[in-house]
């Protein structure tokens, strides 16, 4: 049953069990303590963060361990504005952060704070220039992640870190996701990461933070990890998660490379999805990305319906798209990239994966799209056609179309009324009334789902239609298209 | 080779090391997700989660797990204040709470609040009459902890609940030591533990929060843990801290009785060791206590070699000495309590402690504290013959005195000078010296190490001398004592 989600959380590595088990044995008692037990597990924590140090590239005294990698992102993000409050009070960082870092963000915001948010491009990546521009007198702290959870997209972090470098501003880093496959090059001043995405055990995080960085711990403090991780350490973990860290950095240089043969992977997932199954959009660098991750969004899909006819098929991946969990707005890096997120799959494939299961993978998909697709009504075939076949086909029954006049004053043209309908149907419907257009003629899209602000013009450019722009209307907004062809 | 450091953390109970090996397989996946490894895992939370919530006394939506003890008590107490924040800013706290709740009432007081103490009686235990005294109408939240984690003593939890509920105000309970031995009666709002406490892996604490009791969680949020606690869980250990806690309530129903015998265990420490060893005194609540901790100090001995001794013997114990780690002050418990500091000894038997550990300890310690006098030239035998030895003796150097006019102006008397050494020798100079005093004369002694304040009045306790209390000195402290026997 092969399980592509890997950024959310790896499978326990193998190196990284043993190193728990051995460790429970060995590692559990108190290294403050001056008893045997005490010093062996002292001994263990010693030796784990110099592993730790080691793999991410900087010195043990300036290594910490945290109870997650939102921990270490929280916590850094903190001490580093705290430390920096007679400079400024302004955070500067990507539009397509983790969730983790927009979350301290937004508190910090709410504290008193200001934010600046850097734009990304269509691939989701920061132009090194645009934070250089971004920065002023009195800004504390960047953080940039070293590349996309989402959409494996690398950042210009070595880049970023000089400008930020000259302009005296550290730099913190989330390189929860890259960490696995190599350290973060370039002048970082802090950087967070997380255990469970590298295949060590959940409950650990690393925060380190290079001497000569202003750092104020936020919080009550105890005398445990140089003051800045209070409470008792998770030590059989800590000893687990720098065990695999080292054992991966150690196949990497010695053995068969991984991720080169998971580049080669996702490399034919890349160019074989398209292939395989209509109207589909790959997103993010190509060439500037993470070894394992791809993603893609498949047009007139709903993203629920696709992860859960995978997951029958057996494949577990997730999604950004709305309507998969809680939330009913698509994610927020997709939606910074602007790009398509309805049908959205991210494919994260852990160490080892096996090509079969990639294969396998492939031969699965593009049923489960046409599956999920007639569901929706959506023209069986290229489904390109289906916005230019007329209304009113036995596949394709016509939308409630109402005047302009009676609903938005929009200047001529038809106008759909998608109220109350959820991703992917406004463009479902919209792909279906197109027909009615005629060529130069618009058609006004209302909605209030969060997705059709993204997916209405991510649909145009892949139809080649022209996205006017959205007004604001009663309800939801009013997204006016030209047809084009 | 008998670890009797329980209290500080507790080897893994054979069940939770069975249920983390389970859960390492079945429940590594992210529990938010749709995928089967994600229901899998959301099935085996919400199971950890009504366990811990049976075993202590709350609905399964009033208790979080969090990744320490530490982060439970930091959180519940930030979390509590702020949502009492429209009706005040007092936190209200026994003076010998663990150093968790006093750390995040010391970032309380920073960031503008106000604290009361409420004292505790020489057993240790605070007097439920004294913290309803103490109750302001600007008192946003008491906290009390079950039970002390260096002395074992119960404090009156329920009684203290019913005055809060009178007042209006939320109890939060520490109930990190008591828990494994049962759920906290009465009616308290919140209620801290930690697993590694009693069995259950670390990395994993409990928050519960009543129904109705005001919380607002500080810091950034995330959808996990009811946004009480951001970040990726740990799973496998909770599910292990669960089914460890779950294991030993069902033990403790239909098994023999663990806590009564490790209790007959303690019983035999706490009459055997004064019988055993010259001057001891065993603190804490003989009665009203947890039922596998006890504490006792040797007089004229320094922790550290006590502790170091005995772990040659094979024996893991802690102390609230000074001089037994980083810190140069005695325990803030034994300080509240006003109990001798000096030799202190903590032993906590972890469950399944065989009694011949603990037959071969009372062995062991008499020679262990002979040995540590021996070195410390405190003369042999019964050391109380000591303080009233002549000085000039040959095992009872005299110490260095001065005249009273030189150094303090003190009106007549002795002065003994022990200006820049440590606790136990400030102690063991004054028992030298007291034989030169004249019955009703007094002698000054001039101290700036901390245990002194503590341990001169409780030396004078057990001899029978009467302390007259301390001035300011130039360096340290003047603390003056009137011979009486």
């Amino acid at each position: 049953m092969p399980y592509f989600d890997a950024a959310a959380t790896a499978p326990l590595h193998p190196v990284a069990r043993e190193a728990l088990l051995a460790a429970l044995d060995e590692g559990w008692a108190d290294p403050a303590r001056l008893y045997r037990e005490g010093r062996r597990a002292r001994l263990l924590l010693d030796a784990a963060r110099e592993a730790a140090a080691e793999a991410v590239g900087c010195r043990p005294d300036e290594l910490v361990f945290t109870p997650s990698g939102t921990y270490a992102v929280h916590s850094g993000i903190s001490g580093a504005l705290a430390g920096r409050r007679r400079v400024g009070r302004r955070l500067l960082h990507s539009a397509v952060e983790h969730s983790s870092v927009l979350h301290a963000a937004t508190r910090h915001e709410a504290a008193g704070g200001t934010l600046s948010e850097v734009p990304v491009d269509r691939t989701g990546r920061v132009a090194a220039e645009d934070v250089a521009a971004t920065l002023r007198p009195d800004t504390a702290l960047v953080c940039l992640q070293s590349a996309n959870h989402e959409v494996g997209t690398e950042q210009p972090v070595e880049a970023v870190a000089d400008h930020c470098r000259e302009a005296g501003v550290p730099l913190l880093v989330d390189a929860a996701q890259s960490l696995p496959w190599g350290p973060v090059p370039g002048g970082w001043s802090l950087l967070a990461a997380s255990a469970h995405k590298w295949g060590g055990p959940p409950g650990v995080g690393l925060l380190a933070v290079r001497k000569g960085t202003r750092f104020s711990p936020q919080g009550p403090q105890d005398e445990r990890e140089s003051g800045r991780v209070p409470g008792f350490g998770n030590l059989p973990a800590v000893i687990a998660a720098a065990a695999s860290l080292r054992a991966l950095r150690a196949a990497a240089e010695s053995g068969p490379d991984e991720a080169a043969r998971l580049r080669r992977l996702v490399d034919r997932i890349r160019v074989r999805v398209p292939e395989l199954v209509p109207d589909v959009e790959v997103v993010g660098d190509p060439v500037r990305r993470l070894p394992h991750l791809v993603t893609f969004s498949c047009l007139y899909v709903d993203g629920e319906s696709l992860l859960h006819e995978l997951d029958r098929a057996g494949f577990s991946v997730s999604s950004g798209s709305s309507c998969t969990s809680s939330t009913l707005t698509p994610s927020h890096v997709l939606r910074a990239m602007g790009v398509l997120s309805e049908g959205n799959v991210r494919i994260s494939l852990p160490y080892g994966t096996p090509e079969e299961a990639v294969d396998r993978f492939l031969t699965v998909l593009p049923e489960v799209v046409r599956s999920v697709r007639e569901r929706l009504a959506v023209p069986a075939g290229p489904a390109a056609s289906a916005a230019r076949q007329a209304p009113g086909s036995p596949t394709a029954a016509a939308p409630e179309t109402v005047t302009p006049e009676a609903a938005t004053g929009s200047p001529g043209g038809l106008v759909l009324d998608a109220l109350g309908k959820r991703c992917p149907l406004p463009v479902i419907e919209l792909a279906k009334v197109i027909g009615e257009v005629p060529v130069g003629g618009t058609v006004t899209v209302l909605a209030d789902d969060e997705a059709a602000r993204l997916d209405i013009p991510a649909w145009c450019a892949m139809r080649e239609h022209e996205y006017l722009g959205e007004r604001a209307a009663e309800r939801g907004a009013a997204y006016m298209v030209r047809r084009r062809v």
